[in-house]
């Protein structure tokens, strides 16, 4: 780690909420618990702190080291430290574990007070609107009675989104990046062909695997199989692999065995996720993917529901993003100029894919950073 | 059925070869049968005789019925009859399952004379070139010295290629659409998930579930659902789908169910397939995808296989095909037109995705039947 940019060593900590959350769906979570990381130093006037929502697989180490034989810092790293687009020398950044996470926050993996046992699959659906609930209340819990900044990526930009809607007072700026007003048919069908997988291995049972002893696995990886190949575009993927070989020829290949080096990746990729992530916080996550929808109690007027904002907005699109391409992004960007608000948009050129968000393209850190500069904390 | 413009009832016949065919893998299949469907009349001159070459799903039943109950006609009967693009007034149209299917064709589905069981995974690796030897052999079994065309999509049209380079001399007409000189990673990359379902189902038994009286269907459902799904384009499944709800609210709804139209209709997709594919030829067929490069032999270089051809050629894209993206036909054209070689090309604006060549587009439709007219019986 380079002290200079870096965070440095970090530690998550919980944050405990008794008071019930009453959930979009009707049902109602009794007591829960975030875990949360910060980085930087809450001013004296409270003014200066940002919160990060996370995607689908992410969590709340956004930043710095948990220990100095980790083998990569948290995953947005290259955003958020010293001197970077999220500079933690003006800012106090706020990250978290989103409700029905799988990295410390009360999740289907926890105990359900009322019965003593995992929740699993019925732990209750959570959606975008149900995380900026409780981030709310993790807001007041920290002091902060502003955000200096909401800021996400994907499913991350989602909640800033919503951030602005729901509590407009709240916020003063607002980054929306690879995100959109709501899912398509196609990325829809992209999440379900994951879930479909998942509840179909043998192992799922139900969702209460953990009461088996087991996980599913293969159900799991061919997820993340399909997310990852998703997130990552045509041409990137043709500069990285092409149709390079794992070894040999064609010649004398077998068509069991893995021949091509994106086949082995794709694999790898698969299985490393299905050891680390929990299968019942994949389907919760990806249906709050599908079922968000901004324009939800504005008819479906987007610009309506952009005109109930007071955040400044910035928002930025990959131009080889596919699952949420650039046109979703200027959807929200014409719902914005039309409603008055203020807005900046780049759509940045990169053959990242969605994952283009994660990532250190010089433009878009330098563009990002440039819109960060004029967040007065 | 209209009998003006359909080829009517049609019934399929074997062909059964027994000189062994030498596998372009060094393994060798001692003997194998062929089945086949023609349509209209082979002339006098024996001059007018069409090759339809199938896709990975695919089989000989092109065109008409099996019987008054079917429900459906042939997979391209929008393409083959009389007055259609392929007419079958002027053309003698011969349509094959191909080496290693499993709807007829010897394929993993069939005893092996060597064991007295089923192939199951042991069948060998059959390859584009293979299935193209396989044909000429058929070809001349079937007393014809030159296709009249050689027309193929995806898959097929990769064949159709394979004709014009190894061939040369056996076609004067080669029609390849919606097909590419080779897979991109990308495109390997959704084959291999769609492989990685099937061979993670615990019903594969390593390519020998018949033998234990199950089909691996859940693998097979999930590698039918993601082709289905990308070879459809995003805005084609926004039109048809948008964000429409199978019934009732999202307000209410269970993140285990199927809500959107969209998941219903994938897993039905799926779900059918299943029931009617075989698993071994569903892995044999995109290997052999994955591993066709029309410019093995050439050191890779596509204009010199181009030069070696000797067919007037036609090249169709679909604009909203991601699969196989014009881009990929264009290479063909560039190298066609470098080698000095006559090629007709069209990029068919459609929604339709890769299924495009498939669909009834008038353009489409009107473009083919020009070229086809063109053709000298």
């Amino acid at each position: 780690m380079n002290e200079d940019t870096s965070v440095g060593l970090v530690e998550p900590f919980i944050e405990s909420f008794d008071e019930p959350l009453h959930l979009h769906n009707g049902k109602t979570i009794d007591s829960y618990q975030l875990l949360v990381e910060t980085y930087g130093t809450l001013n004296a006037e409270r003014s200066n702190a940002v919160l990060i929502c996370h995607a689908l697989s992410g969590n709340h180490h956004a930043a710095g080291w948990h220990s100095s034989s980790d083998r990569k810092p948290g995953w947005w790293d290259r955003l958020i430290g010293p001197g970077k687009a999220i500079d933690t020398r003006r800012f106090y950044v706020v990250s978290l574990n989103n409700l029905g996470g799988c990295d410390g926050s009360t999740g289907p993996g926890s105990i359900n007070p009322a019965t003593g046992e995992r929740w699993g699959s019925a732990f209750p659906s959570v959606q975008v609107i149900d995380w900026v609930n409780s981030q709310h209340r993790l807001m007041e819990r920290l002091g902060i009675s502003q955000w200096a900044a909401v800021i996400g990526g994907s499913l991350g930009g989602m909640q800033a989104l919503q951030w602005a809607v729901s509590y407009p007072d709240c916020l003063r700026h607002c980054a929306v990046l690879a995100a959109a007003p709501n899912l398509t048919a196609q990325n829809i069908a992209f999440n379900e062909i994951a879930r479909h997988a998942i509840l179909t291995d043998p192992d799922w049972h139900n969702g209460r695997y953990a009461d088996h002893q087991v996980i599913p696995s293969r159900g799991l990886a061919l997820a993340r199989m399909v997310g990852h190949l998703t997130y990552m575009s045509a041409d990137g993927m043709a500069d990285k692999f092409g149709r390079d070989l794992r070894e040999g020829s064609l010649q004398n290949a077998d068509e069991t065995e893995v021949v091509f080096q994106v086949e082995s990746y794709l694999r790898y990729q698969g299985s490393q996720f299905s050891t680390r992530f929990d299968a019942n916080t994949y389907v919760l996550m990806t249906r709050a993917l599908d079922w968000f929808d901004i324009t939800d109690g504005f008819n479906g007027d987007l610009t309506a529901a952009m005109a109930s904002t007071r955040a400044r907005f910035l928002v930025l699109s990959f131009s080889s993003d596919w699952r949420f391409s650039p046109a979703r992004s200027r959807e929200l960007v014409n719902a914005l100029l039309n409603a008055g608000r203020p807005v900046s948009y780049a759509n940045i050129e990169t053959d990242g894919g969605h994952d283009g968000f994660l990532l250190g393209d010089p433009m878009y850190t330098a563009l990002f950073a440039a819109w960060m500069e004029q967040v007065v904390p």
